[in-house]
């Protein structure tokens, strides 16, 4: 079932912002058995509206419009959509109830111009958006269905899960093509590949790999290449492909890093802190970034400067004069002194130098000590890691997240 | 100018990568005049590799696709370039020589899958890779340039950087069309819509407005919308915007709250540190996150479980025990606490409920308590926050920006 999916909005195209609703809705498509062919971005003009809508209607089965329904002169989508489908307007009881609940909560006069994101073409059904004021609209265009939405992301999600999904899945009865990805770590891509290349060879016109690296993780996912492939032959498949890759292999999930350590943390029933210098937070931001992290999180300093990594996490001045701030020593100081402060049985510390200043040639920018504690057991160690300052901090953080599982191994 | 980008892999389409690569390329190419009104995202497909070039070469005069470079049998746009545009083949000694050097310098083999990439269409020109292994192409076909870049982000920017803008501004001459972004905050966008009623219709038909509405942030954009329209008449305008909008501009520039605030940071000469509780670091790595922070950047303390408030930021337990962890006294205890602990003149605490669970009927999720300290002044406010978790972050950061601001304007 073809699917595609057009936002809309001048700032998209600007690089104003990054899009990430339409991932969204590629991910929770996907699994539905959509296959998401095309995305298009385009400004917020009614001609490039009714130009890619042209196209898209031609190749798919379903088309998702995000964007352009806000209450300003500048949101266009609502009354390009009636002008090219020739529907009359009706004014939505219910999208207007809602929108004087919404004002009357926030302590705000409800204006003309909200009143107006109540007023929907007629040809569609609403999409109702509890989360906020403009309402989706379905449109059923001889079978094609076309979806149009809001731009502001938790709305997205709210109307895609609580008003479109349900539709769709009630509407279409669909076979998904299956696929699955693993994620390794700290192996180069190319070396995959070529561990790989009997492999490939051997499921070719069946199935394909796909390789998708991403900051020292390489994610790789088995394709099926048409819907006749069953769960039995796609499984066989899988468990070859994972014997191959061997102790490459960190998760046979796609999940995120977060979540992945989330999981071996409380299965564990491990309580973590984090001292962070260069990556200034990142590592424990991430580890909250799940739902539930109060259950093993107790919590971060970060000791940017290096009075800090004195008075907060006790790590010897002398040391720091000694060693330097970016050395081994300190490394370890920082995890004996965070897991101690913090009471938790898991710590990881980080120093190093994010870059793009600060390099000496003795430590270049990139350098970082990574100190992994795990109850007495401390790896430590030394990475070279690429990229600009925030990319500097994933890639410290999917490192660490691999040191911490090799030491969980290796001290059992 | 009209220029288009095409961004190719199925991982796009599948929403398991969030496409970075084409916002920086609009980024950089916007204010150097190019108008690009087109962004596609297509699968790992000849077919819609094929399909995306016949639209894209009709309608723009630039083209841009990255993607699909790399060395392994699912990277494809090489092949399917050369056979469009029916092109030989030739090795380009210069990339054979820097895949030698890059192999040798990370101590690994130059496989037979990774020397491939230096053969490269006999018809482009080269742009070089300094950061990777998979080179650029440069393709001018009658008159329009069509670019193949590599799909990893920061050899994106390595060659945009260094190769492809230094030969689009020797070869084209554009006179761009004047914009100009300012930021605002915690004000709702229809309710600055409503204000600048009178404004924009006295500007229409030669500028426009758009409303870039962000996480309690709106970013105002006015267009002027034709190239005759001189920096003069532009400016006249854009300081009556100005004027219209008061001090709910935070900034009369699109610059991202961190730079705004590292700016003002710089300026007045504070060192800053965080207590974060809900936040989880996150507005701590935000200061990190811009180059240079070390020079007011201290530190945070992250103390997410309540035994760290009191134990490393010597918030009174019975304090905690009597108004709860999320109040309004302990975010002044926190504020007092990280002021003291990392000997700053500037301090951030947040302490709240980021959810989705661990709301109460009093203490709802979303609630939060963000305390500021500038010197001996401190500022305690509750908001309502909403969204997923790392959406309230992104609130809570940009609310304590302007909290902050707010509180430096009236310490003074």
């Amino acid at each position: 079932m073809k699917a595609e999916i057009i936002t809309i909005g001048d700032e998209l195209l600007l690089g104003q912002t990054v899009d990430t609703n339409s991932v969204f809705i590629s991910k929770v498509l996907t699994p539905l058995g959509f296959n998401i062919h095309y995305k298009q971005a385009i400004s917020d003009s009614k001609q490039a509206i009714i130009e890619s809508l042209d196209l898209s209607i031609k190749r798919s089965k379903l088309i998702i419009i995000t964007g352009g329904l806000g209450p300003t002169k500048d949101d266009i989508t609502k009354h390009t959509l009636a002008e090219y489908f020739h529907s009359d307007w009706r004014w939505d009881k219910d999208v207007l109830k809602h929108l004087e609940s919404i004002f009357s909560d926030r302590g705000r006069e409800l204006l003309d111009i909200n009143k107006q994101q109540a007023m929907l073409p007629a040809l569609c059904e609403t999409l109702f958006n509890r989360k906020g004021t403009a309402p989706g609209m379905l449109f059923d265009i001889q079978g094609v269905w076309v979806a149009s939405l809001p731009g502001v992301p938790y709305e997205v999600v709210e109307i895609m899960e609580h008003s479109l999904i349900p539709k769709l899945k009630s509407e279409f009865n669909i076979k998904p093509i299956i696929n699955r990805t693993l994620t390794t770590a700290l192996i180069p891509e190319s070396k995959i590949a070529q561990k790989l290349e009997a492999f490939e060879e051997s499921i070719k016109n069946r199935f394909s790999l796909a390789y998708l690296p991403s900051y020292n993780i390489v994610k790789i996912r088995l394709n099926a290449l048409n819907s006749t492939i069953t769960q039995n032959e796609f499984d066989q498949k899988w468990e070859k492909l994972i014997h191959e890759l061997g102790d490459w292999v960190v998760d046979t999930t796609d999940s995120p890093i977060s979540e992945q350590w989330a999981k071996i943390l409380i299965e564990k029933d491990f309580q973590i802190s984090t001292a962070e210098s260069c990556t200034g937070g990142y590592i424990g931001n991430q580890l909250v970034s799940v739902s539930g992290a109060s259950t093993y999180f107790q919590g971060s300093v970060v000791s940017y400067a290096n009075q800090i990594k004195s008075n907060v996490l006790n790590v010897d001045a002398d040391l720091i004069q000694k060693y330097g701030a970016v050395s081994k020593e300190v490394a370890v100081a920082m995890v004996n002194g965070v897991s101690q402060v913090m009471n938790t049985s898991v710590a990881i510390a980080t120093t190093g130098i994010a870059g793009p200043t600060g390099g000496t040639e003795e430590k270049p920018v990139g350098t970082i000590w990574i100190a992994v504690k795990i109850n007495d057991h401390i790896s430590v160690k030394q990475y070279k890691l690429r990229g600009t300052r925030i990319e500097f901090m994933l890639r410290a953080f999917n490192t660490a997240f691999v040191q911490f599982k090799n030491l969980l191994q290796h001290s059992k």
